[in-house]
């Protein structure tokens, strides 16, 4: 009998590795394939074109108890865009497919386009391409977003050296807290229809990170006004702690993580005490708050030193020494990766 | 209350029509968006790329009672690559999205990134980026495929004119009669569970079309190799009379096609009958041939008329004449679009 393995056995990034392995590049434009944030196209000229996709499947990313479809609109084109800064390249163009079941209203539909519209606006980025079909289940939004930038300023996963400084771009487990809280409404009203959701206007900022992220487009531009361009670089989708394993895998280094430096919203922290979640742990494993994750060269400390928003976190290592949490309480964890498996 | 439109009241074209209207270009480098079969990037150099995106849904595009997972992998790519194919461009890159359900093994999925890889070897394409996500049913496969051309090479579907000749790359109905030979015996097989699907070889041209057809990268080629610029191109994705009405609309002109040189195998013509069918009707509506549908200017008639595989099947008129069909019985008709309709 044919052997017969579950998806699940494998996780995300074990199963695409097993899948993509025989896939090799021909095409002398192909820079860079599989494996970062973004492929890499070279065009011929002086700038290189980088290429990123994502989908998003009702039940699975979004639900529509808590999502509204605006922001689920946003949020998709958000995501992507993430990706193109995570190369550091500004975004210019994205196509969007979407399948869908005859549930949804053209009016449910221009709702979602307003909001992608909104995102296209705020980035800057064109609405060029796509398809729409239907489902026999839920919507599913496909994106790829093109974005460009000079070929000395394109950053990899796989630059980082022993000594550079590791840099967050700003609070992380929000996201992961809105969601929680978003649950917990949806289980109240489940159990009591009859109640409203409370939406405590203190946790605002929670619900934007998971319902309406926005994409650091700001950061490139302010790596380019101050002649800055990291060593390393990937965008918070899946936490972390996987982001940093992801970005000393590719550079073959390893990594000193100070927990008292991972920057988190006081009401992230409040939130996760009344939850019985430690925060550094919604930090590092919570995902989806699209802050990017780099390395700079220490040379350039000074540059960074004073810019808003760029919150220093730890060392980058030789890969001998490990990947490691050194704790407020003085002690030093191996770094665990716990991101989100949508297989698990 | 609040307006429901359903969104099977506006048809494919028409949702997306409402949908991307108030889409606006503001990248210099976004030289075309939604309404061809592929959008145009300006990167600076002498070449423009050209990217496409489609969404292959299990239970609307395909149905796994008939369809090998290999054949759905190249199918996926060859659908995309017909679109570059369509802009007179080659194409280069590829990403792959795949959503499926944990009904699928491991195995299952090698089976379909095989086809995906025989389509990239095929079509000299590289794989460089995509996603792998769970879905609450059935597998979703969306791909965008990227190419490039010359900027003077690009043919979009607003360039034909009145005097122009119509041109077809090679049969049309076959992919909607082996998807009717396909329907039938899983209906026979389901009747009768016992049963083996009779699948007659000389029906084997019918059932790859529909199963395993082929992008036309060749004819890009073709056209290189003899110096010849369609003035406007589109793939046979959704039936000839609507590509024909869509080359009409977006060039502001009429066309006259006639039935006798609209090219149909003979055995599709066989089976067009016992289905009880008119084969021009097939050709006409059937859709998913993703063959070639272009025009070119009467002064290039010479360069095409001895190149294999290229039928002339009509002639582009003024707008006023309409859009007709010239009958082998000698009669005139307005041509009618029926193609496939995803939401009806």
């Amino acid at each position: 009998m044919a052997t017969r393995t579950d998806v699940n056995t494998l996780g995300e990034f074990g199963l695409i590795d097993r899948l993509t392995a025989p896939f090799q590049l021909r095409q002398p434009s192909s820079l860079l394939g599989i494996g970062d944030d973004a492929a890499i196209i070279d065009t011929g000229g002086h700038e290189h074109l980088v290429v990123s996709t994502d989908m998003l499947v009702e039940g699975i990313h979004f639900d529509f108890a808590y999502t509204p479809l605006k922001h689920l609109g946003y949020k998709a084109v958000a995501v992507n865009v993430s990706d193109i800064c995570a190369m550091n390249a500004r975004p210019q163009q994205i196509t969007v497919s979407i399948a869908l079941s005859n549930r949804f209203s053209v009016e449910a539909l221009e709702e979602l386009y307003a909001g992608i519209q909104a995102a296209c606006e705020a980035y800057g980025v064109d609405l060029v391409g796509g398809d729409t079909t239907s489902s026999t289940k839920g919507l599913i939004i496909s994106v790829t977003a093109i974005g460009r930038a000079p070929a000395s300023r394109i950053t990899r996963r796989s630059g980082a050296k022993a000594g550079d400084l590791i840099c967050i771009t700003g609070h992380l487990g929000s996201a992961y807290l809105g969601l929680q809280l978003l649950e917990r409404e949806k289980q109240i009203y489940l159990a009591n229809p009859g109640t409203q959701p409370e939406m405590k206007p203190e946790n605002k900022d929670l619900y934007a990170a998971i319902l309406r992220p926005e994409a650091r487009t700001d950061m490139v531009d302010l790596f380019a006004k101050n002649d800055i361009v990291p060593t390393a670089m990937i965008d918070i989708s899946d936490g972390l702690a996987s982001e940093l394993m992801h970005i000393c895998k590719a550079s073959q280094v390893g990594a000193i993580l100070e927990e008292a430096n991972v920057p988190i919203r006081p009401e992230a922290q409040l939130q996760a005490l009344e939850f019985n979640l430690d925060p550094i742990t919604c930090a590092l494993s919570g995902g989806e708050d699209y802050e990017l994750l780099f390395t700079i060269d220490p040379k350039d400390l000074e540059k960074i030193r004073f810019l808003p928003d760029i919150y220093i976190a730890g060392e980058i290592v030789p890969t001998a020494d490990g990947i490691k949490l050194h704790t407020v309480g003085g002690n030093i964890h191996d770094l665990k990766a716990q991101g989100w498996s949508h297989f698990g």
